[in-house]
């Protein structure tokens, strides 16, 4: 449509060969329908989140951390609509966005269309509809908050729990994403990191890994000689059905993650996208069920489990490899890396629920640099990504996970432990006949 | 692309201006889709309401309930197909529609583009396929059914219930469905319900009230001198679960009541309407988490789960909301008065066991007054709107509620209601291993 | 665009119809959305069947089935990807595929469009990107070892199984799929079936007959005087929820079966496809249930369950009928052979854990019959398609259950029977915290 016009043969030809294009109010009627397509299959990811945190922990904690889990995805989405977003967004410095698209709402244009106005053309030039970014990047927002969760269950007190999901959604998350996605100086200087395995999952196994590091483990789970003792959850099957909407939402969130339908490049960029999250999930669990098998001689569920999110995790910084082959290898090496890393952690007395910090945090690190390996991203800035990441949230969490312990307090008392958060700080027990 | 070519050949302008929008054609597959998906997800509510209403019954009930939820759709499915959509819309008089469209199938220009028939052109006209949009009403149709069968758990009978529903799907909500989106009475007076707070939530509950009032409150719940005993749910995963599939299934029931996707517009306007959506249910959630602490000075789980769905229901009459913010509080309001009627209700001894009168009557008059508030609706006209729910649903639900309990009986037998609807009415216990 | 060019004023008038038509890439757009959508709904029917399995099992093989489901996708992942994809579709001889295809990749062509290339017309013109096909497919192939997982529950090894799906996902569905969908001599001979009743589900089914033969029934089923006990599922709420996502991971399995979206034609096909496939699925919960009623004197929640499943099944075949109520018709049917076939199944102790011979086997045979009866379909091609299904699998799957049972074994011990799988071959109980 570029060189159209110049006479009129060629325009009529021209006129032919632009059928076989998409029209720019076409395209934007795709990319806009990605993003809410891809945004409410990643916001269904909250639900998976908190279907495997309620099968991994016991019974007495069930409620609590259902309670968390629609607590938090609720705080983030009006943290980032606050806030979050425009510090992400919004006039960034480098550094940092600003508040000038805070309560951040639908642009002027797009309400004179809705309004009446002729200018669908000027609309469909902006690519997609403002409200559609924002909401695939506020779920976004809530799968890093998601991953903080599940770690610290079992013994941390729920307010002080959504006290720290606010600060998250509407302050490190975004900080480090301006960084990144916002186009500051990780961007400038080359660190890619396609749907976030550092950028979500590192960042919310950092401040997963502090949680866990401030607040201790759950009482009883190390012995004073070193014994560890596994504490099961109490239900499988959610754990597996957590898993697998966790694998559902992730369609969304790396195909979603190319940004943009609108041409028959965006429809095969994204459909190689899907194919590669899929493959490398199934890498991860058959990688992740024959190391559980050589390590304890039976087949361990809950490693099957995390083998699958780690392999997901590992191929989201680059799930644009070309050859699926290799995101099969991408995913089963962060299966075998999370199996590892589980009982490492425990070795290293960091009482990790759900193995969030294994399967988000080392299956993010091991992603990043894989793009640094197969992809084409720059192995050394992939590795300053990396430390960023770690250098930034560490502290930030880290200081307020403090400022709660000292004023509100952090951790529930030894008592409220023992008979569970369910009865001490909820009204509801999550099975009240199952005796 | 407009200001193209003003000397040239007229066609040639016609020509260029359409590549820069949506062909008709284009149009048709982006609506029919919209319908496609959006109803797909509305079905997935079905599921919601299965889950949520297994969480909240008893063990002994919990089978009851899963067959009542998979029977009711089943039942809206057939009777919207035989009679429900041709009275909701089909030469609608003003108060109802006709039985000339019942057995709804596809327009004979469409089964004549299938075969073979080179009418693509007119079929676009129609904007999108006939199928899409009944299959989109229907669910639609099920939800209000679906709303009914937790409010009257754990006494109501099985059979008669499913009586119940047939007359529910195929005559009730059809003829005040008839009366607004059919195109009748209320529609030209100018009330506005966008996705149906009022149309399928407020016509749900009062059918549900009805209900609960001639059954009356299961035995032990209310003692002779006023006690009120709580009768806790078996499975809150289970409520948490349904409470996030219906939050993920609502994007398609308001996003899909943009009922277009064809254009720069409707995709803006679908993206603003999922926004809003969110973010409702985000403030209830967050006001119901907040007031339960002030109320009872714990969290309650199940108050938190009916806030999101109460925020649900107060936006779904207006989610064209061009301010999120103002979506926010009108979720949030929904949230603090479902929060503040469930004890109300069980005051005036209307034992609602999932607490589906105070979420969806109540949020959803909310809602309908909202637009009334915030929105383009006029406040009198809204009010008639909701009146004119109540006073078709009671009277009509009432008396068929009547004439099953004079000829086949509709509670329960004591015994049965004490022993468990599982094993008297099914063959099938839910938790056969778990005394 | 096909008529274009005969000479100059028509050629603008019909530039003028060509704007109201599709161009070739929107078209592409819309194909390989509508297969990344309908995958990702597929793909989702692995955890549906992953909880019914769960639900219908007891809790001490509860772990074992949930990691047999998510291994099984997770190999067929990986099998469809190395050979299975091109065993089935690439140079079908009429009897099966070659390797030439194996480790599927993206084509050239659209590697050369991500790198930079002009040929956006030219990929446009193959009608959807190689990775969405594939994706489409492979969770297709995926669905057929499901069926077996459940049929053969709670007494097979869970390694054994898992050899058997790669073998089943990499060799058996392949073959018979190139016979078929990859255009092979049935294909040749008129055979018809739409989204795979056969081809998926009675594939299916033959494999999980086979391995119920060979494995023999449960300890404890079938007396020595010919009693049936029964052997009650844990958790019903699973399978409810299973069932629930099958049904709605079918609008993708049927609607994506379309193969294409990129026209009005396509649009209205695909949406009345979608009706076809609800409307068969509420046709069959209504008959089972009333059956049910009929046989047991009271209703039995798994047979309405299987109902579902089997009304779904039935339609998969031809779910393009254009009148619903043929279609509510061909589901109810399948569902009273599903309802009667499982006590037959129970007579001739053939021990199917699940119903998955009945609701997919019977159901798939009947479903096929059907598109010879209702459908465009030649009813003794269909029959011999079927007998083709079952000449082809019950062998080959016979064959290799034998040499696993004469080598690793297939069965394990009366010991690990009677304690359960996840004790023994797991290190995971379901349950632990409810004895």
């Amino acid at each position: 449509m570029k060189k159209i016009l110049t006479f009129l043969i060629p325009t009529l030809l021209l006129s032919g060969v632009a059928s076989a294009e998409v029209s720019a109010e076409t395209a934007f009627v795709f990319n806009t329908f990605l993003f809410v397509f891809s945004g409410v299959l990643v916001m269904f990811m909250a639900l998976g989140f908190a279907m495997l945190e309620a099968g991994f922990v016991r019974k007495k904690n069930t409620s609590a951390i259902l309670l968390k889990n629609i607590a938090l995805y609720s705080i983030a989405g009006i943290m980032f609509y606050l806030i979050g977003y425009s510090l992400m967004y919004v006039d960034v410095s480098g550094w940092i966005g600003s508040l000038g698209g805070a309560f951040y709402n639908p642009s002027a244009d797009e309400l004179a269309l809705l309004d009446g106005a002729d200018n669908a053309d000027a609309i469909s030039d902006t690519g997609y509809s403002v409200a559609s970014d924002w909401f695939f990047q506020m779920v976004f927002c809530a799968t890093a908050i998601s991953i903080v969760s599940g770690a610290c269950a079992e013994r941390i007190k729920v307010w002080p729990f959504m006290i720290f999901a606010a600060f998250m959604t509407g302050i490190i998350y975004p900080i480090y994403g301006s960084w990144t996605w916002g186009g500051g100086w990780l961007t400038e200087m080359g660190f890619s990191d396609f749907a976030g395995s550092t950028i979500v999952h590192s960042v919310g196994g950092w401040a997963a890994l502090t949680g866990c590091l401030i607040l201790g483990p759950r009482s009883g789970k190390y012995g004073p000689d070193g014994k560890i003792s596994p504490i099961a959850g109490a239900n499988m099957p959610l754990a597996c059905l957590g898993t697998f909407i966790l694998w559902f939402g992730w369609f969304g969130f790396n195909g979603g993650s190319q940004l943009a339908l609108g041409s028959a490049l965006d429809a095969v960029a994204m459909s190689i996208v899907v194919v590669n999250t899929n493959i490398a999930a199934c890498g991860g669990v058959v990688a992740a069920i024959i190391l559980s098998q050589l390590m304890y001689k039976k087949i361990d569920l809950s490693i099957a489990l995390n083998g699958a999110i780690a392999g997901l995790v590992a191929i989201t910084a680059g799930p644009d490899l070309s050859n699926h082959f290799l995101s099969m290898i991408v995913g089963a090496i962060g299966g075998v890396l999370c199996t590892i890393a589980i009982p490492m952690l425990d070795k290293m007395k960091i009482d990790d629920v759900v193995g969030a910090i294994s399967a988000h945090l080392v299956a993010g690190v091991w992603g990043t640099l894989a793009v640094g390996i197969f992809g084409g991203g720059d192995f050394l800035v992939q590795l300053i990504g990396i430390i960023a990441a770690g250098v930034l949230v560490v502290p930030l969490s880290g200081i307020f996970f403090f400022i709660l312990k000292g004023t509100v307090g952090l951790r529930v008392s030894e008592e409220t432990e023992a008979s569970g958060l369910d009865k001490a700080e909820l009204t509801t027990e999550a099975y009240p006949e199952f005796k």
